[in-house]
């Protein structure tokens, strides 16, 4: 589906009148990013001139304000691009926030009283699945182990996964040595594209289940190619390979769908919600067993109000989240989110972890870390959204110097 | 929800190389409007030097070609803001294609073989529910007695009802008026917004009950104000007044809270579409009966190649399609839908009614009729999307007299 990516970003600076600024990005993959740069300017008016301590004391208000104009509404609702945009300035306002208590986002909401935490996170739409005594009683229960987990991710960090070896355009060769390399480096999942031709996805799948053995885990990701049908018959002509999931067998909006192939794989489990576009359409997901892995993306939804919504319905109903990352500065934000859930929300690494790709983080001032095929607990103050200078001024579109030269 | 709609819309005109022009609209609802415009501009790559011959033969093939940006898709996928843009230029394909036949696009539609019709449809992601050849099977079935519903549509044309009446802001006599002149008009349903307070809802609803008898259909539309829970208790306190239908009770997203809100509010049956986003959604809320009127709205979706495949959908669930329209042009547009669907999809008129607001009429070349009651078949060629070139002077953000005027 997505066939010539040029990963952008928009990117969003936030500062009060003391001159404190926060940071937050809505990863695009091209064209419409200047779309997405009008969109934040389109909600500008409801940023501008906003108390800062208003935030602090009640983010969901302002997040709520953001979102209340009904005339920029009317193009979503609460969904697409708008509330990327929405999601993006929220991101901001998060760094910012987190910037000011000299926290890393994770350890802010981790530290906060589990009153202040659940205040924080979007239940509209919710409350037939999860209101937020619920919620409150599910975070309060962890309360009292919460230090041993938090102690254990800054021992071990957070298990990731890597994508890196398997896209479509790579030969059998090449696919077999990074496959080698990522399990040398300590990474226990392995992803591979299909969906192209089902002769090279049986050679190719079944040249990294004998590569790797039976101790790691192979993911398939589909992106969205597939009719219902044709999704269980693929799936299942893979099924001797052991696949861990199949992830986006067919459309992001067909939750039935995704619940009839569900039913039709098994043991091979459903994974969705890099294109989930918002808190309901996860609900239903969740809810009625349509999948089987929780894929948050930080930049889809609007931001940690709406996505702590997410983590505490997957948590009710016992979904492991696996966050979709990559992009610019997704494997940045999503490393706090799934920090944070194990820390207050589902208290449980198992089956849980987090994608990574190595790419663009030399990008940001506090990029992510890896070590043992684990994401390394960020230390540094805010939602590690900081760009470096030097790559703003060098690629800002149009007047960054990697523009200019292209264009002349 | 729509607290303060300044109606608005982005219009789009296709030119041929001859001269030929067909137009388009996205309805708005004010800011955003401009964002909608920039949006269109951002697909223009895709439309501009595509040979008008081969939308004439293929127009899924433009259709599909216009969505194939993969960097825009991202911002979507197929839904919201770059969706609605994208339906606004082949709403303009479609008028010119009507135009250039010199037929209503009704019988543009109405007059093809059944296979150029259902080539015309797009299925994707469909196939579970409805696949091509099933289609083309239904249509087939109607072809023997599409001309005695073509001159039944002359006659008697398509029942409509108005939403002029039930506005929230009206005090009861103005109600009673409204409703008492729409009866007189020959109109059988009229619709109230509720879901402020329940106490003046039911002193309304009940009003016009009194007011109109059991003759006429009385529905009721929240906008979606509640949660699931919220709204089935409400729509049971108002069932002694037996409003027909509730339309969007709830998170226009929410499928599944639809399916429970239907089950226990019955027999008051349940009504959405006018903010649902895609072919998909409408797939799911129609074949796993989570609503009982289909609500299609013009320029929600991707136009005609889209909108078909719902109403297509609809017919063979027994659901029947009441459009959403009012806002610029809507009207004018949906009656051409619903007409095609009498002619071809449906057969059917029982319980289905076209939204009428008698509102902005006057800025459109062929503006919709009524006529005791019903829209009146449209004759002159195209989509009936032709603004009046002194609308568009005068009105034209920002350069228009009345903005400039504004601004002074």
């Amino acid at each position: 589906m997505n066939v010539d990516p040029d990963y952008s970003a928009t990117y969003i600076t936030l500062e009060t009148e003391s001159g404190a600024c926060g940071y937050g990005l809505v990863f695009t993959i091209g064209r419409g990013n200047d779309l997405c740069c009008r969109a934040v300017e389109a909600m500008a008016d409801r940023v501008l001139g906003y108390d800062f301590a208003k935030i602090q004391s009640d983010i969901l208000g302002f997040y709520r304000h953001l979102q209340a104009d009904s005339q920029l509404r009317w193009l979503g609702p609460e969904k697409g691009l708008m509330h990327m945009a929405a999601g993006g300035i929220m991101n901001a306002a998060w760094d910012l926030w987190a910037r000011l208590e000299r926290k890393p986002l994770w350890r802010l909401l981790s530290d906060m009283p589990p009153e202040q935490f659940i205040a924080c996170v979007d239940f509209r739409y919710l409350e037939d699945v999860m209101c937020r005594s619920e919620a409150l009683a599910l975070v309060q229960a962890n309360e009292a182990t919460k230090t041993e987990r938090i102690d254990t991710l800054k021992n071990e960090g957070y298990p990731a996964y890597t994508t890196s070896a398997g896209w479509l355009g790579y030969n059998d060769e090449k696919i077999e040595s990074l496959v080698r390399e990522a399990v040398d480096q300590g990474f226990r999942h392995v992803k591979l594209k299909i969906g192209q031709s089902l002769d090279d996805d049986l050679r190719r799948v079944g040249l990294v289940r004998k590569c790797v053995g039976d101790d790691v885990k192979i993911m398939v990701d589909a992106n969205q190619i597939w009719e219902v049908d044709e999704a269980v018959e693929w799936v299942n002509s893979l099924a001797e390979m052991r696949p861990w999931f199949i992830e986006e067998p067919t459309s992001p909006d067909d939750i039935l769908g995704h619940r009839a192939i569900k039913s039709r794989v098994a043991p091979v489990l459903v994974a969705t919600g890099e294109q989930c576009h918002n808190r309901v359409m996860f609900k239903q997901f969740i809810a009625h067993d349509a999948i089987d892995i929780v894929q948050i993306d930080s930049c889809r939804l609007a931001s940690v109000n709406e996505i702590l919504a997410v983590l505490l319905m997957a948590a009710k109903y016992k979904k492991p989240g696996c966050p979709h990352a990559g992009g610019v500065g997704l494997c940045e934000m999503v490393q706090h989110l799934s920090m944070v859930d194990y820390v207050r929300i589902s208290a449980d690494m198992t089956d849980r972890v987090i994608e990574f790709v190595d790419h663009l983080h030399e990008h940001f001032e506090d990029p992510c870390q890896i070590k043992n095929g684990a994401y390394v607990t960020p230390s540094q103050p805010g939602y590690s959204t900081k760009m470096l200078s030097k790559s703003i001024d060098h690629f800002a579109f149009p007047e960054g110097r990697e523009w200019v030269l292209r264009s002349a």
